[in-house]
């Protein structure tokens, strides 16, 4: 049976000691959130996914959810209650403005929650994930009346929400959708067509279900511009606010998917469903990115999540299945064989996890921090530099956590060796469910052209420019101390990939676009790796520091998972480049016909 | 739903033109396997693959099998009918002698009729596929009488065979396991233990089983000295042949795996079950090891086949499926939208599978090949360099063509966007069964340890130092060729990055074990990108020749495909070396505790 520890003490170091969280007193909701608190909130969500959200998740995988003939679901045992205790702790509206029934702390602490949700029970976590999703865009783009009716509703958890674009012939392209929304005279739209592939669709966890869906008013331009965004609730709201009368939308069926499967992933009928416009007519788009990038950014926090949970089952294992003996010797003599930790192999994968999961923790941080000084500060030019950098790591932060996550969680599953085939052992599970992240919210391959082809070149570069100047700085204020150098000497090699790659798309891409579609993908795992390294420099710079106070295991083992990172992870940066440098001819040849 | 084609016309050029097979006339059965024949068997075993065994494959992924209170086990609707039509087709003894009822022709046509059957369906092909494993290791070490009794009815496909080795505390570290045997005075044994992960364990599809397995016999030396191998008959066999009375033999229960749903996983317990010693006591690991060896070999291929038929589905779908614009402009501009072949990141993806589809073939066939002129030259130095480069490759065909089948599985259902994600597309099956080749016949860890551990060092390195005279000798004869150079100059340089690999184990590996454990994986990865390589060097001299005769689409494919190779995937072997040379200091450096 595998078991989850959320990262309480990693993720109150990187605040602390690395990304400097509390000197950001001055934005709004930081004041509050005191080192006291940080701790607090921090243990209280890890309890809450140790004990009441990891121990159904296997159970949860087995049993699946099950639709009715009435349409109604019903999700797996143990579910409604977990949900409750989730939204009884007011984790919901733990970064929503406290005029809404939230908490008003800041976004980071929300992601580090989420992280553990994460780990502990994905499909469990996706209900109250993508409440949050919902509530974000509403505030956002939501009238005054759309926040005052939903909002307290559904920051409390009494409602859930959803997101509702993807139909049959049309997930990226969405220009393409037929969903049809026509006036009905009274200020509200009646809405018919098929969405697929809708998260927590219909379920039984909450009272109601607030539906975000993306269609073409009657006579709208084609294409993109022509999409307008609803606010669809599964039943009406009274007067008095309560849920009323049914609303003509439905779960036609849920799929039969390779994981998450305590999650409902729903066709939903619309079949003349009464919706409210969200935001102007045909800028449904905008309004929806703003969920999009947050449940980008949720997403890429689910492949960390899974990643660790799957580590800290393989460690455990390594250390007590015994089999074979260490290379230098027997080191349990006493035993009829070696715990197969001792092999080199074993320590290699065990030692890359843990360095993606530490960096990749830190990159989730720091770029939730961007999102809160973005939102928060005062400071134009402040907020201006926390969103380039915000929108530059967004599709890093997706692509690349989900891309590693799910081959870490691969490699977790290898150590079992036939063990990590059986469905018992739960490894299998955290393939299965990660394997959803490097797809939904945008498949990472559109991660890859969001990067190079939106984040790079907007402004002239000047997100991209800003990061590199910010890691060069770094290095150069570092280089000359000793305890820094196998740190910065790596990660100076690596930037300079970065910055070749960079150069090299300047110089090649626009006259020949292909050229940065077939060095995409490349380029943002290139810019996670020179990301993470940075990461991993400012960590050491922290446990340096630790280490002259007060020597610590844990700082020595910070120091010595960096250098491995610099060593055998970082180096994979030069292949990128060639790749990249590689072009497009040999990728765009072919006719066709040929493949 | 999936379909598969299986290559005939790939595996006839590279067979024909790339490998000079029919240059090996000399070799027992060769003279018999003329090009007629060649064709006429791979096309007959496409037709079997194509038509019998696909359309069966997501049915009994979705059905699995069934065991009864009795113990007895139902495979999936259908299997029972193909796998009698695999047999009544001569299949299974396609290269056994002719003595035991085969047909005597090359193991490398049965190499290329294995990819066949593990694209179309791994789960149905691995009933067969085991019974081939247990006639050769009784064709090698059984006595005639074993011979006689077995071998007839299991290539006639009456009987199919298993091997017995893991048991739930040991599976890499065999000399821990506790099966006993206990002569019963009339030249036979008592077997009780209890095994797990038997793969076709128990099942409707044959009228006996015949397992082989491993057990101590009492008194016998503790460890890997002290095992001894067994052949074990589900039913008894009648003085007249036939099947008799049942054995004590029984499966206990099947396991619930990721994948490979239709064969059946058993836990098998012996209680007191009739076996006979199949070779010398306490050499049973030997005699196990022919069987490993051939099966290692099948669990590559096996990795090559879901790649293969991953590949072909999402060629299929990227012709098919309509989303977006060409970042060039239109390219179907009377459709809604272009195919999403037209996008570089797509065709990047689909030209990674291909390029290694297509050299992992020609790897598989080479070794295969050595395999045949190791059993079946009459020149002992033949014999010898052929046995070399067979032992060399094996876990590199294992290893490298199961990570890398995987990885394509995966690649090819990111292709499907969310539609990957739902079972009734199939590709999640491709994945959930790729996945297990990785693991079964000694994880992929074992692998590289067997490669850098025993056939690097054996005999003073003889293997390794052919092959790489081999490739370098290919490189000088072709290097003025101006038709190579795009070949032959990547080529020298992943060459080099092995030479330099190979050097540094030589100098820091005897004195620091954990140096070569550390690096073991990526040597193993290294060696196959190379190898891999100088199959494409092959493959291109072969299409520069036959493009000199008449040029042709599919040889201009092969160049601009190799081509791909050379620039994009072969410069990974930097990055391997550069992690090899890390050695093993920040990999052993942590207490285990600290994980």
């Amino acid at each position: 049976m595998p078991s989850y520890r959320a990262p309480v003490e990693d993720t109150l170091f990187l605040l602390d000691d690395v990304l400097g969280f509390h000197n950001h007193a001055n934005l709004a909701g930081f004041a509050d959130a005191s080192p006291d608190v940080v701790a607090a909130v921090l243990n209280e969500g890890a309890k809450l996914a140790d004990d009441v959200l990891a121990p159904l998740n296997r159970a949860g995988d087995v049993e699946g959810c099950t639709r009715h003939p009435d349409g109604s679901v019903t999700t797996p045992k143990g579910f409604k209650a977990a949900y409750d205790a989730y939204a009884q702790g007011g984790w919901m509206g733990l970064s929503v403005p406290e005029a809404y029934g939230g908490q008003g702390l800041p976004h980071t602490l929300n992601t580090a929650i989420q992280e553990f949700g994460s780990g502990a029970n994905l499909a469990l976590s996706m209900y109250p994930g993508l409440t949050q999703g919902a509530i974000a865009a509403l505030l956002v783009h939501g009238s005054d009346e759309q926040k005052r009716t939903y909002l307290p509703k559904m920051v409390e958890g009494a409602w859930t929400g959803t997101m509702n674009l993807t139909e049959p012939h049309c997930g990226t392209d969405l220009g393409l959708l037929k969903t049809r929304a026509v006036p009905d005279g009274d200020g509200a739209y009646s809405l018919t067509g098929t969405k697929i592939f809708i998260s927590a669709g219909e379920h039984d966890l909450s009272e109601n279900i607030v539906h975000l869906v993306i269609a073409r008013i009657e006579g709208a331009p084609a294409g993109t511009k022509g999409i307008s965004l609803f606010v669809v609730p599964k039943f009406l709201v009274n007067p008095d606010g309560s849920a009323g009368a049914r609303n003509g939308v439905s779960c036609g069926s849920i799929e039969h998917k390779m994981g998450i499967h305590g999650n409902s992933t729903c066709v939903m009928n619309y079949d003349g469903a009464k919706g409210w416009l969200v935001g102007e007519v045909n800028r449904g788009l905008n309004a929806m990115f703003v969920m999009m990038n947050e449940a980008r950014l949720a997403v890429g926090v689910q492949g960390l999540g899974q990643s660790e949970v799957a580590y800290q089952n393989a460690a455990a294992y390594a250390k007590d299945r015994l089999q074979g003996r260490a290379l230098t010797g027997a080191k349990a003599p006493d035993r009829a064989a070696d715990p197969i930790i001792v092999h080199a192999d074993v320590r290699r994968t065990l030692m890359g996890l843990r360095a993606f999961n530490e960096s990749a923790r830190a990159l989730m941080l720091w770029t939730a921090l961007q999102s809160d000084i973005a939102h928060r500060s005062e400071d134009a030019g402040e907020r201006q530099t926390a969103d380039d950098l915000l929108g530059l790591l967004t599709p890093v932060v997706k692509g690349v956590l989900t891309d590693r996550g799910f081959a870490n969680a691969v490699e977790a599953q290898q150590m079992f060796g036939g063990h990590g085939y059986i469905e018992e052992w739960g490894m299998s599970q955290f393939v299965r469910d990660a394997r959803i992240a490097m797809i939904y919210e945008g498949a990472n391959g559109i991660q890859a052209m969001d990067l190079i082809g939106r984040k790079l070149p907007k402004d002239g570069g000047r997100a991209m420019m800003a990061f590199l100047g910010e890691v060069q700085t770094f290095i150069k204020d570092n280089d000359e101390d000793a305890s820094m150098t196998a740190f910065t000497g790596p990660l100076q090699a690596g930037l300079n990939d970065l910055q070749g790659a960079t150069m090299w798309f300047m110089q090649n891409a626009f006259a020949k676009p292909d050229n940065a579609g077939a060095g995409a993908t490349d380029y943002m795992h290139l810019l996670g790796l020179v990301a993470m390294g940075y990461m991993w420099a400012r960590i050491a710079k922290a446990a340096v520091a630790r280490q002259a106070e007060a020597a610590s295991e844990r700082m020595a083992a910070k120091l010595v998972t960096g250098r491995f990172y610099m060593e055998r992870v970082l180096p994979e940066t030069a292949m990128r480049l060639t790749r990249i440098k590689a072009g497009s001819d040999t990728t765009m040849t072919l006719a066709a016909e040929a493949f």
